[in-house]
């Protein structure tokens, strides 16, 4: 059976250092991988470009949140009741399978289940009932009288939870940006996606603030022209950022903006226009925080078009959420132009009659009472530390007072960039992967660009006379010396270290020969064209820097 | 009370964005910090700093592995057993406690638990039993047949479990070095030290492994009259690394080696000499996988000296633990200068006694045997998938042969410098701040290396003045297309608007005066000097980059 892309570039990615399946030497498990020298080289000048872009071009600032994350955090999100899959187990062999991997596309799941269409893939035994099944992974954190946690599912639940703070920081002036790059994780049931679908994976997103009012973006003028590669479902087109917002096919400034950063992303780290587009979310697709959702595609050989990056519309949904569920006040101010008198209603709490009543709840009792800001409906039923409670009437009066007030308060929407690194990275390897047939052998080639090149430089002696090895070695440590990683190499036929350097996508080899030693010159090979030019030493790390860009 | 410098920097981090308490909206937990945008961006320069460190100045190559890890995995590295603490929990009030934090340094925990000298410190129960609780957070991988896991208590184990493969990336030749920069995660009892003691924390590791035979270092011969501070818990010492290792102080060239690079990167980003040594650990407290370890120590006003890196020499440990759980082939050659003839016995499994006895696991016994390297004594007790079997002598035979050897084989050792990146952020703002009166207000500087301050230039307009505002906020743009991290300002006198930048140790602040609309020139004042240097705009990034290193 003839191998596909997939299959050649795993090999050659485990083979070469670039991912190696975690836990080999105790027989591995599905959905977990590690990334080698050159992965993690790669993975990280991807990283690095997609810092530049939020924080330099679009003024983002960076947080570092845990990866443990507690209970309450992922209730108030709606993640413990919502991030599931319908799973089924199997009575028999004990395994068990995400439905949505057992029927054909375009079919329910549940429907499917509840036929007896859905039988067992190791064994045969026919289905009979599917359950949701949460997909993050849970612990605890201490004994005792410990709390209940799960691994983050996303990184930008961290990004929420410190709104009130951030917002400070950006001197309280919509919209800011904040961004996190890390660790998501999900439990899945039965991966089958190879680094694709792996159950702790690299992520980087941006929580980008706005007043629902105006989802105008400060950069937008400077790209409004640019194209898009838009797919609505049912036929792909190309527009410009202006039209797609005018025609309402993007509902705003702010989403069509991330969509061409991430799109300008994506090219720049070596996707292939080709093979790139964004989709648009039906409604029955949507996540449970999303109002609207474009996914950035790419294709794929073996799996088609495969999200990589999501753009989403999350609305005022998570801010909410925790509002409600803390009582802390994240709300943003939107100035008047000047103050203005308003008749305000007040919830004032009545510490007489609650404490008596309740005792040591009445403090956060209160606290919830204060926070309100509609008028309570009757009964009026509290959640306090996960409890619900019903609060009589003579226990809080509402007033009517007239305040001055600058400006008024909201709850800022949120747009959403979230990018899948390890997809990412799969896809630019997949992209600029090249087999050639040369004298009855493959020949492997990775076009990757130079700046995501996990080695810039190979650096050889044309033979290994101790002179050539000398001077080449003096090389390997002025390059690296000047932060260029290199690779010294001086095994084998000149033609079979080229073509190892090839192999793993570096763009420049440095050579030195006889001549070297007359007039302190060397040739550099270019990976693609294959072609040499004469260089002087001296000049060597300013010529370089040039052709790496 | 007055405060101390641990409250005033953590009111500082918290009202500044260096660091904020994690789910702090809802309760918040002991051991959990977030990093807010100024400190992601020190974090951010520490760690880059590091890895300069490590993948240039030692040539190390970096692998990324995840933070799950299977619990075959921490079985076999000990960790399962050995990971713990000696804990108390009240009956009465539910609280546990590490015993070693309620008794005083120097006595044993478990003698004062038996003598009934520890109590509860939250209320008053006298302590009668205490046991050992396993440190690592636990989590299941899938469902149905899913698998038992922890979060990972170091990154190291990632690295030891890839040896063959990266063994194989390194040409097969030693020494060699592997890092990990990421997450490591511990189940504290009680944690009590703030940022000190995390339950989930940054660390970067290094396992450098070595012949047994050869601890030398490539690099040794640059550095061997370099000075280390060292404490051997007696007293302060300084010596060479030469005369260290001469004097059997350290033993050998690879630790003295990595003790001075630790030293170097610790001064480099900020530590006060003043405050930093080396201490040797004593018998009894040397880590199960560990032969001698040096501990980098700093000092903290509050907390006394404190480890914040560990240079272990782990011998074989790790290794061979993995070899004999996992059976791969995980050694290393040595190879002769010429090849030798040597008599060499084997075990040959007998395939015809052990399918009929063993069925199914057989094939895993047989692959046990063939990689036994000594002989085996009866009975023979393998661990096969965690359960131990007697295998009978008539199941195998031990034969002589004559082989040709290029070389022989072995387990490297590893040298392992290990490094708690949260506890270098934290002494890095402890060792670098200040406070002192002017004019009757507190006002606080963080004198940081320019390469680690998360803020590199603070950009104003003199006053409001439209003209101003512009060629600031132009100015602003320039320094950040050219990398430059800035914080435009333009709120509040110029003297409180550079009180901000010192706070939070921008090294330098570019204002835009009246003279700048007319002969395009800025001002440049210095944090620690306040002294201020007149710039052209032209070579303003020139000259901010010379001044920043």
């Amino acid at each position: 059976m003839p191998q596909d892309v997939y299959n050649k570039l795993m090999m050659l990615a485990k083979r070469r250092g670039f991912i190696y399946p975690s836990f080999e030497i105790y027989g591995g498990v599905a959905g977990f991988y590690d990334y080698g020298p050159l992965g993690s080289q790669l993975k990280h000048n991807i990283e690095t470009i997609w810092r530049q872009f939020y924080l330099l071009k679009d003024s983002c600032v960076e947080i570092h949140t845990p990866t443990i994350t507690l209970y309450e955090v992922l209730k108030a999100s709606g993640h413990v009741e919502e991030f599931t899959d319908l799973t089924v187990e199997c009575n028999k062999c004990k395994h068990a399978f995400k439905v949505e991997d057992l029927v054909k596309a375009g079919v329910s799941a549940e429907e499917a289940v509840q036929n007896g269409d859905v039988s067992c893939p190791d064994c045969g035994t026919t289905f009979t009932e599917a359950h949701p099944v949460n997909l993050m992974f849970s612990t605890y954190i201490g004994i005792g009288t410990g709390r209940p946690a799960f691994l983050r599912p996303e990184t930008a639940q961290g990004i929420f939870t410190n709104f009130h703070l951030l917002y400070r920081y950006c001197r309280e002036k919509l919209p800011f940006g904040v961004i996190q790059v890390g660790k998501g994780f999900r439990n899945e049931i039965s991966p089958r996606q190879g680094t694709l679908r792996q159950r702790e994976f690299a992520m980087a997103e941006a929580e980008v603030f706005f007043d629902p009012e105006n989802k105008n973006h400060r950069n937008f003028p400077d790209v409004k022209d640019k194209i898009l590669y838009l797919f609505d479902n049912e036929k792909e087109m190309k527009l410009s950022l202006k039209d797609a917002v005018d025609q309402g096919v993007i509902n705003n400034q702010a989403l069509a903006y991330y969509m061409y950063l991430t799109q300008d992303f994506l090219l720049t780290v070596g996707i292939n226009p080709k093979k790139f587009r964004f989709r648009k979310h039906g409604g029955d697709e949507l996540a449970h925080y999303a109002r609207e959702c474009w996914d950035a595609e790419l294709l794929s050989e073996r799996f088609g078009w495969v999200e990589c990056v999501g753009i989403a519309d999350r609305s005022a949904y998570d801010l909410t959420a925790h509002i409600d569920a803390s009582h802390v006040d994240m709300y943003a101010l939107r100035k008047f132009p000047t103050p203005k008198e308003i008749t305000v209603k007040k919830v004032l709490p009545n510490m007489g009659k609650l404490g008596p009543l309740f005792k040591r709840k009445a403090g956060a009792i209160q606290k919830a009472l204060e926070a309100m800001t509609t008028v309570p409906k009757h009964p009026l039923i509290l959640t306090i530390d996960g409890q619900k409670i019903s609060v009589p009437s003579e226990c809080y009066e509402v007033v009517e007072t007239i305040e001055k007030q600058v400006g008024e308060r909201f709850v800022p929407h949120v747009i959403e960039p979230s990018y899948g690194i390890d997809r990412i990275i799969y896809f630019v390897l997949e992209h600029s992967f090249e087999e050639i047939q040369k004298k009855d052998e493959e020949y492997r080639v990775l076009h990757l660009d130079p700046r995501v090149a996990p080695l810039k430089v190979g650096v050889f002696p044309l033979i290994s006379d101790e002179r050539l090895v000398e001077q080449a070695m003096d090389i390997d440590r002025l390059l690296r010396d000047a932060l260029l990683t290199t690779f010294y190499d001086e095994g084998g036929t000149i033609g079979r270290r080229y073509a190892r350097m090839d192999e793993v996508g570096t763009p420049l080899c440095v050579t030195v020969d006889h001549q070297s030693l007359e007039d302190l010159t060397v040739t550099v090979r270019d990976r693609d064209s294959t072609e040499q030019d004469r260089v002087p030493v001296d000049t060597l790390i300013a010529y370089l820097k040039k052709r790496l860009g």
